[in-house]
């Protein structure tokens, strides 16, 4: 039997608890939650088969009251002793996408963020749609592009045109952005005709992880009207490797902002569901945003809520992302578009300017937030470096 | 053995060879071929595991060589005696969803589906956008509402705002519609980063069906700027039950619309990809519409040319569909927004005035193509029926 040490100040202490899918040499993929700069295997540690399986969608789906349940067993189990067979340091495992991604949808939940699209986009209208402070817009993206934080980012290719070519040409996005956001994983589904309230949230989300959505911005502003963007962000999505339990961030609820004009009952907390998690964005490993998840208007809740309310099912392994996280500040937008207001105002990054991607650029972002007890819990990293195309 | 009789001018003969996946009372869902008024249960006809499972996925998987392959094996047969165990009459069986749905898309290839709406939901706008005749305008769907044929349609609730009123309410769909639609099924993938050309399009997409894009054009309307339709699209997606082989589409197959201007490089295809389908709508029983295949301006080739042209893979199960079907004339109309315009010129049903879909009305789309020997091949049907939501 092995104690797990957890080193003073690790945000991966008792407090978090991130589950992921790991292996290590010459195994396969499998269930592992973090403690400290360990991988506990819970398919080995608990006796457990649903844990031997190579996502995390079957454990997902026993439910809410199961995920409390394993959670304390966990718990209880790092602060004993663990069997020496189901204990590997971080440094010997190799992390796989942690959930089979059912639907992918997209919100666009900060209005800091929307007004600056607004801006850059439709500099002749106003910055905020009508429709922007009744309901959480969202929109669906491929699932199939989910990708595990760290694989390249392969440079899209498409049409663009700028607004005063004539016509549009196809080549490499010239316009290669990222955006920093928070995703949500529906563990539990629900039936088809029957929505899912604001306060059934926490029954039906099983954790959060880190998204970056990578945006090619001169493919989507030719292709985006009217039926919204398409190719411009269906090449690839990063996650993070560990899901961070909805049951972890419960020291981090927070109001949102003040919702005016009042929403429609249907989109109205009990209690609240904001989030106050703290982002960092790199770039070449510079700090160059520091987004704060707090300032988002809509709460993961309301977009739930929202998603559902039409009658729409959720399944297992749904995944929602709550649009790039900017706050006021200008330090704090969650993409480059924003930040370098369209490429007109670049930033030094390792002493170049930059303004978008270029090939050879890594981008990470990391998280943490308030833990119990005081502590704080991190969300790992999503990590991608853009590579070029070899075949246009 | 059993000699299958095909009934002359079965639109299942041996030109057609759709596949399902069916079942018959206390057996578990498997593939079947259609063939007249017969399903042959393939898993027993060809003594082949893949054929077993509950849906098409793993044998379309196997890629294009082995759906010829198999095409020919199952002509062979039906031309001959097939064991009688593995015959089931039609009225027999029960069929189930044919494919587990990856990623769903959406497409917008009617040019006159594309200005209908234009001149409806923009009336002071030009209709159609600036892109629209550069690329096939597309929009990621929900694949988790994409449901078999039969499938009760719940109305949806959600948002709708008039132009007239100050602020959305909230409530029942009062302008429930259907889109009349064509559906490709990805059967062999394609890698992230590796664009598939027009001219692979028939060794990646095995077959097709008939979709009704079921629409809420209430909540539509005021949900879809900047980001496109959510909502108003999402609560359920019908399919048929038979997936046609490509395959089986070649007598079909005719040149698109002349598309001016030339479309850029990656959209031109050596041979063409439009097809002769025709379609009929019928409202309770009633034929409103036939909406012409051919006349759709892009073709399913250039479609998943567009869709992987930014990198994006493409994975067994990927369902596009085309877009509402709308011929030139009012009669061809493929959804009852532009059938009615706008819910100004009711079409009278079996004696009822008729705008937007009541309650209980009925709608089941049908479609027939040319199909080798001078034969006419049909597609079964998409047919679904309204129902009011019980929980609001």
């Amino acid at each position: 039997m092995t104690a797990i040490h957890i080193p003073d100040g690790s945000p991966f202490g008792l407090a978090n608890l991130p589950y992921g899918i790991f292996s290590t040499a010459g195994t396969a993929p499998r269930a592992g939650v973090r403690a400290g700069d360990s991988v506990v295997d819970l398919a080995v540690a608990l006796g457990d088969e649903v844990f031997a399986r190579p996502s995390l969608n079957a454990f997902m789906a026993q439910g809410y009251e199961r995920w409390v349940e394993v959670r304390a067993r966990i718990t209880d189990l790092v602060r004993g002793d663990v069997p020496d067979e189901a204990v590997h340091p971080i440094g010997a495992v190799t992390m796989h996408m942690p959930i089979e991604v059912a639907d992918y949808v997209d919100f666009y939940a900060s209005e800091h963020h929307a007004s600056n699209l607004g801006r850059l986009f439709r500099p002749d209208d106003e910055p905020l749609k009508p429709n922007w402070k009744h309901l959480p817009v969202g929109y669906h993206g491929r699932a199939g592009t989910v990708v595990l934080s760290g694989t390249e980012i392969v440079r899209p290719y498409g049409q663009r045109k700028a607004p005063a070519e004539a016509a549009p040409t196809f080549g490499a996005c010239r316009r290669l952005d990222i955006e920093a956001e928070l995703g949500f994983i529906v563990g539990a589904g629900s039936a088809l005709g029957s929505p899912v309230s604001c306060d059934d949230f926490a029954r039906h989300v099983f954790g959060a992880v880190l998204v970056n959505d990578w945006s090619a911005r001169d493919i989507q502003a030719w292709e985006y009207v009217p039926l919204g963007p398409f190719l411009g962000k269906s090449f690839a999505t990063s996650i993070s490797a560990w899901v961070v339990p909805l049951l972890a961030l419960d020291a981090a609820r927070v109001p949102t902002p003040v919702q005016d004009p009042e929403p429609l009952p249907y989109l109205r907390e009990q209690t609240p569901w904001g989030l106050d998690v703290d982002l960092t964005v790199e770039w070449n490993g510079q700090a160059v945003s520091h987004p704060p998840y707090r300032e988002m208007y809509w709460s993961p809740a309301q977009m739930l809520a929202h998603m559902t309310v039409n009658g729409a099912s959720a399944r297992t392994g749904d995944l929602y992302a709550s649009g790039t996280i900017s706050g006021p500040e200008p330090h704090q937008r969650g993409a480059f578009i924003e930040l370098t207001w369209g490429g007109k105002e670049p930033v030094t990054v390792n002493g170049e300017e930059r303004s978008f991607l270029e090939d050879g650029d890594e981008v990470a972002i990391t998280a943490t937030a308030p833990g119990a007890g005081g502590t704080r819990i991190g969300f790992g990293e999503v990590r991608g470096r853009v590579v070029g195309r070899t075949t246009p």
